[in-house]
């Protein structure tokens, strides 16, 4: 039987801090067909408003120290101000949105991050995503709005990166849908050179990724976004695009980003 | 055929400002037995915040005039903080709890006050309870935690009285189901004398209501309260109590709070 086809598309803060870009995002995105789901990022939000009530914020190779203060800011942030803009706004699109965030019927349980010598705060790695659940609100023709909060069903809400909250998703519901994952983030897709979006690298598989690394053409942060889009083709995702996720329309026909695949 | 009994509670910023009674109302609110609904206020988080954000607060008439910083505390406080925390509570005492606001799945639709001489800002009178979704989710298991945040369809958050929600949301179910409306408060009861806690009331029916509201003895923010709890039995709700949401089982009992009734 030919699998139902699921859209899962990740945002992050150069849309959710740009009115405009979120207003033409969100119409893409309410204008998808088929079954979709939406994972959100916090943006600037959080750390204007960490500035504003003096919580210092402590950034290690990217991730946020989550202390209990921050952790505060990210659910009224992540799981309250953004979340429920995005759903409000999607309303007015014509899309049932529903927003949650990881502990709303169980959909993410995840353990307070452990590690030898960082203590991360109130971080949380995925341990399972609520698949029925998922299932059942889409089948309802909901679609969930997510934000990168999980819990680890002891009473503590956790601090999760989006991206990684999207892929959790997408691989869990790969073995009922066929899964089109979307990272959307500031470039136009994975670049040869950071400076020119023209360098954009339309196709990019395991073997030349293996390549662009070697010779430092690929670099820093993007290393394990890209893991995390090889790994979750490897989990069964079917398609994995990265790219500027106003644009949808055109990284879901393949016409802009840079999709990822296993063989070339 | 008996209808499926169904409970809703509403606990206001007593309970939720105080860690020790919270844990104590969502013990005993966990272990009820059949379905329930949980809807909550925003207690002192929210005006805090404000403080902390210097947005300064006007309130009248007992409700907060809602301007666009003070909506976007209340969707932080309301719809984040307070609701994800109370979600991860429940899920710690067995409790499946799905926290939303009105925006979520079309919850609860409203339109912006309108008044012929005050702008009470983004404030939402409730048009419709989405009584279909409410349903299914509770024949799956789930508990709606329900923040008190209403939109208006065309993208707008709106505020809405906790009271308010809860009493809509018990009316519109009282069809499918026989509804047990408990509003939690700080006091017992309703109180003859509201300095002491044992002039509680047992029972008022609306005769008794009539009188002690000539007498004056009922007076202030307690007779919209009364207002809304005659309404909902009128409109169907099966049972209503007013009085300390901490002590529930004695609420759902009848040997605390008092019962409102249409005749004594």
């Amino acid at each position: 039987m030919k699998k139902l086809s699921l859209t899962v598309v990740k945002i992050g803060g150069n849309i959710i801090d740009d009115e405009d870009r979120l207003e033409v995002f969100l119409a893409g995105f309410a204008a998808l067909p088929g079954a979709r789901i939406l994972v959100h990022g916090g943006g600037k939000i959080a750390t204007q408003l960490a500035e504003q009530l003096h919580v210092p914020q402590q950034i290690l190779d990217g991730r946020r120290i989550t202390d209990s203060e921050t952790l505060r800011i990210a659910v009224m942030v992540y799981g309250g101000l953004v979340n429920k803009q995005i759903v409000a706004q999607l309303h007015a699109l014509g899309c049932t949105a529903l927003g949650v965030c990881g502990a709303d019927g169980d959909l993410i349980r995840a353990h307070k991050r452990r590690h030898p010598s960082i203590d991360y705060g109130w971080v949380g790695d995925v341990d399972a995503v609520n698949t029925a659940l998922l299932d059942r609100w889409i089948g309802q023709g909901l679609t969930p709005v997510v934000a990168p909060l999980s819990h680890d069903g002891a009473g503590q809400l956790l601090n999760t990166n989006a991206d990684t909250i999207a892929q959790e998703i997408a691989q869990a519901l790969s073995m009922a849908f066929s899964v089109n994952l979307i990272f959307g983030f500031e470039k136009s897709g994975v670049l040869l050179d950071i400076h020119d979006e023209k360098s954009r690298i339309p196709v990019l598989d395991a073997e030349k990724y293996r390549q662009l690394k070697s010779q430092q053409l690929i670099t820093g942060g993007m290393i394990p976004k890209l893991d995390n889009a090889f790994a979750a083709l490897r989990k069964g995702v079917s398609r994995v695009v990265i790219g500027q996720a106003e644009h949808l329309q055109a990284l879901m026909e393949g016409k802009n980003g840079t999709l990822i695949a296993l063989n070339g």
